[in-house]
């Protein structure tokens, strides 16, 4: 499949390689052609890796990934040309943190709204999947190095989407489907969001980035 | 020991309740003596029961439960009384929950702040533990209804208060040492009120009240 990877940061550049490692061709996009890390993320990536700017990877690829910084998400999906994604898959990794003030640091959005929303909004035509933005990036494409069954989370407005990043989660990344819950509709991704105050005050705690949640259900 | 419960709704009766089994005496408190559901509750829990107004309850306690709604907690509290409060152990269980637009609630106050920092700075001489405020209060005072392992967080400043909350959760409720995850200071507790947004969804998705949370830690 030919994907787009929109983000150069440790998110972009895992993901990619792991889609590369899988057989995919992937193209990251940033603000510039060029970019001194997409092009030693390329060189390290294998001959299935390019990279260009946003629009290229968003006309590239027949499933797009949001990768970039949650509080430039908009203006670089502005960037990949709403053309280029409409009728696509979006997969939505951005938190929309701001760490302008310093750590821990707090989100942009949140409560009465999400990123993930504002994306769907601003882009009615894409379809919007918030997905594994829970995890650190290690473990979004390694579920197994966290031990046991963990969850992941899914946010969108398509049900036959949603069907195909659950199926792709796996066959990508090693996500079991009985470990990726399903949400509902896009206004959901306000609760994988505000994880994030928690996610960050757990590595604190922890002391480790290799951590997830598992949901475990009784019956009170 | 002698606990005062502030809040007559389900979460401060089923504390409550659980107190007086496991044979504390136990006065709850509300804004006004003789509530309505107060004495339903001390009729139904025995004779260790009793009931009063907030300032009642809080005088009474040598450890105060805050079970009230928490948009009217900072309220409560003034109610209960400052100088019955100060020195004592304040048990903060509440959520900062609106639900004046319906469902799903949205939060009062989040990110960049919590209501248990609210309270902490209302009442400085307070020694406030976010607690409990994570699973439903069923789990909360009967962990056993979902199987196996799975956490309860604890957030305060002060870390001999904190670890007599620890002990008493195992006490009293049955929660296991290990499972009780120390997340910090009272500004933790930003990370867990912000975890409603998320329990809310789970709970729309899963159908049921009765699930909690497991951190599993790998080696990310």
């Amino acid at each position: 499949m030919k994907i787009g990877v929109l983000g150069t940061g440790m998110v972009g550049r895992t993901l990619g390689t792991s889609l590369v490692q899988r057989g995919h061709d992937v193209r990251m996009g940033s603000r510039t052609r060029g970019h001194q890390g997409a092009r030693a993320w390329v060189a390290g990536a294998g001959e299935r890796a390019s990279e260009g700017s946003f629009a290229d990877a968003s006309a590239f690829g027949d499933v797009v990934f949001n990768c970039t910084a949650g509080a430039a998400s908009l203006r670089a999906l502005e960037l990949a040309g709403r053309d280029h994604l409409s009728g696509k898959i979006l997969i939505d990794v951005a938190n929309p943190l701001d760490f302008s003030q310093g750590m821990p640091p707090t989100l942009t959005v949140c409560n009465t709204d999400s990123l993930g929303e504002q994306i769907q909004r601003a882009f009615p035509e894409a379809r919007v999947m918030k997905t594994l933005n829970t995890v650190n990036c290690n473990v979004m494409v390694n579920p197994g190095l966290v031990p046991g069954d963990h969850n992941l989370f899914l946010s969108g407005n398509d049900p036959d989407a949603k069907a195909r990043v659950a199926h792709w989660l796996g066959e990508w990344f090693g996500w079991k489907r009985e470990n990726i819950l399903d949400l509902g509709d896009i206004t959901t991704a306000r609760g994988t969001e505000m994880l994030l105050p928690m996610w960050i005050r757990l590595m604190f705690a922890l002391g480790t980035t290799g951590f997830n949640w598992r949901v475990v259900v009784g019956g009170a």
